[in-house]
């Protein structure tokens, strides 16, 4: 097997796109100097850009695609009406073996339909999820579901945490990740109906996974286990609800430092510290995060992702497929995933 | 009528009760001399304290309490069990007359339920809601749901809009609040069917409401509206994620100023600016949620609070009675609460 590590980039889905993706992939390139990159876009979009970024365009083949995935567009009508789109080219060309990974900044939801539809799930899976890692005290937390599945049950959330599991073991390389369910109380009867099931399940145990119990919102920041697992109307809401106040205690640091003359003089001495404390809580810098569940490796960015961090989301995906993640998810789930044991 | 703002406190409710609840009390007596105490507990846990406490011993009334509502009983089980309890007694003293407010640090569920049947709701509500200030980039927001509500209909997040309007009118003394709804996307087909119904009707318009659409979590932080509605699952999430946030973005910030001896040196510069930061965000000064939408005033305080905490809980339950806000939040909800139009 070559060493390439061929991604295939959805180049007219995000605000900024296709500059910013052109862009990301020319920084992730220098990055990593064994990528290579399937563009699917509107070729006269795409060509005008690659002119001005040789090397990128020496490390590209461009398919070209008609049709964008409207942001505003139902998964639904995305999976039916889009085939000759750039982000449902993007998948295809990993189904077909033409890529490694997949990664796009459009559409969540249509993104998710299609991979499903293209990709499908790995046997035990009934609904992918996304996960992603957030800055901890202990170092980082696996986040899951990020807003791929607004609505879940108890299956779901159970399929979460074997997911999470796998994820945490073949990605932050831990032998035995904990997992917590999130939840507005840690006490038995607290949360919805499909929580307490998932709950009561988990902790009639599971073959490898060590179930904590639940966990709450202020448990992500501390680090309390290595897995959370959530549906995706929480999880998308404590993952933004933690972005926000993260951009905003720099504004407030900010304002902080600029308050008195004292403090101007005490910012030039620490500003190379609070250089480093600001890439380390950099948002861009955990941007990526992957679609698990499927036979394929999908990348979501931001959909307000500039180039650095598209950049980063290249990254996450170059990372996965050099660790053989896909490899070790599938072996995880067949030892993991069966037979989950029923509600108790 | 008298000056003096009569509370009625549950000693027994918190981790750290009664201690905890009696300093913090003696705290907000020297910030509010008006202030006089309604202590329900156990007489025996609250004299040997309040005997070390004389200001506040002078300023108080025990009402003695055999039971304490656990930290983990169903709500159901303390409303009929817990008639006895210190939580209930401090809730019966509100609606007896004996006090203006009921500040309470105990179970969050069972507070709700207690202050349900006890104090009922306002004509227009089903349900209270739990709702506090969060601090943002342009000021304060105000969220609700923050708990009481796990699972919510269309109705309970339309009356939470209600509420989360007339309460930023009458604390924040707003004249035109604009209300958001809590969704993973901003665009018309996201969220689960409560919010997009709730969505519909919002849009379809209220009297005197202004409605701005959907918001997601990163717009807490960035204070794209004054109130932010959402259910009580979701809402807890989002408050627990920025407190810990909150907490976690202070350690990075000291281990970066211990990171090298320039660093050191620049904090001691910064240091009164860092310290009015910290003062800024620190979480005890957020600490007190109201259950809006009951005739009477309760503060829910932190279970882990300490003293400083609690203290601010009680200044919420002061600043709520000497601003009138029961009487304008029942004025309010009487203009705009009906007809509230049916589903579009």
């Amino acid at each position: 097997m070559s060493k390439d590590i061929i991604i295939a980039l959805d180049v007219m889905g995000g605000d900024k796109a296709p500059d910013m993706v052109l862009k990301g992939a020319d920084i992730a390139l220098v990055r990593y100097p064994e990528l290579r990159f399937v563009l699917a876009g509107a070729e006269d979009r795409i060509s005008p850009v690659l002119a001005k970024l040789p090397k990128l365009k020496a490390a590209s083949a461009i398919i070209h695609a008609e049709d964008v995935v409207a942001g505003n567009a139902k998964p639904s009508a995305a999976v039916r009406g889009g085939r000759r789109s750039s982000m449902r080219l993007a998948i295809d060309a990993v189904a077909e073996g033409k890529a490694h990974c997949v990664v796009s900044a459009g559409n969540t939801g249509a993104l998710m339909a299609m991979a499903k539809v293209v990709l499908k799930t790995v046997p035990g899976i009934d609904r992918p999820a996304m996960a992603q890692f957030l800055p901890t005290s202990r170092g980082e937390t696996v986040l899951l579901d990020l807003g791929a599945n607004v609505e879940c049950d108890a299956d779901n959330l159970v399929q979460f945490a074997l997911m999470g599991d796998a994820f945490a073991r073949a990605v932050l390389g831990l032998v035995k990740p904990t997992i917590g369910l999130l939840n507005v109380g840690s006490e038995e009867q607290k949360g919805n109906e499909a929580v307490r099931e998932a709950h009561a399940r988990l902790r009639a145990g599971i073959p490898g996974l060590v179930y904590h119990g639940f966990v709450e919102g202020d448990d992500i920041a501390s680090g309390t286990v290595d897995v959370i697992v959530t549906d995706g109307f929480s999880g998308n809401i404590a993952l933004k609800t933690a972005e926000g106040y993260g951009k905003l205690f720099f504004e407030f640091l900010q304002s902080a430092f600029r308050s008195s003359l004292l403090a101007q003089i005490g910012y030039v001495f620490a500003r190379p510290a609070l250089m480093k404390l600001r890439d380390r809580l950099d948002p861009r810098r955990h941007n990526g995060a992957m679609l698990v569940g499927l036979t394929g490796i999908v990348v979501k960015s931001h959909g307000g992702a500039d180039a650095m961090g598209f950049a980063n989301a290249i990254g996450v995906a170059h990372d996965l497929r050099s660790n053989g993640f896909l490899d070790r998810i599938k072996e995880e789930l067949a030892v993991l995933g069966a037979p989950v044991p029923a509600a108790v």
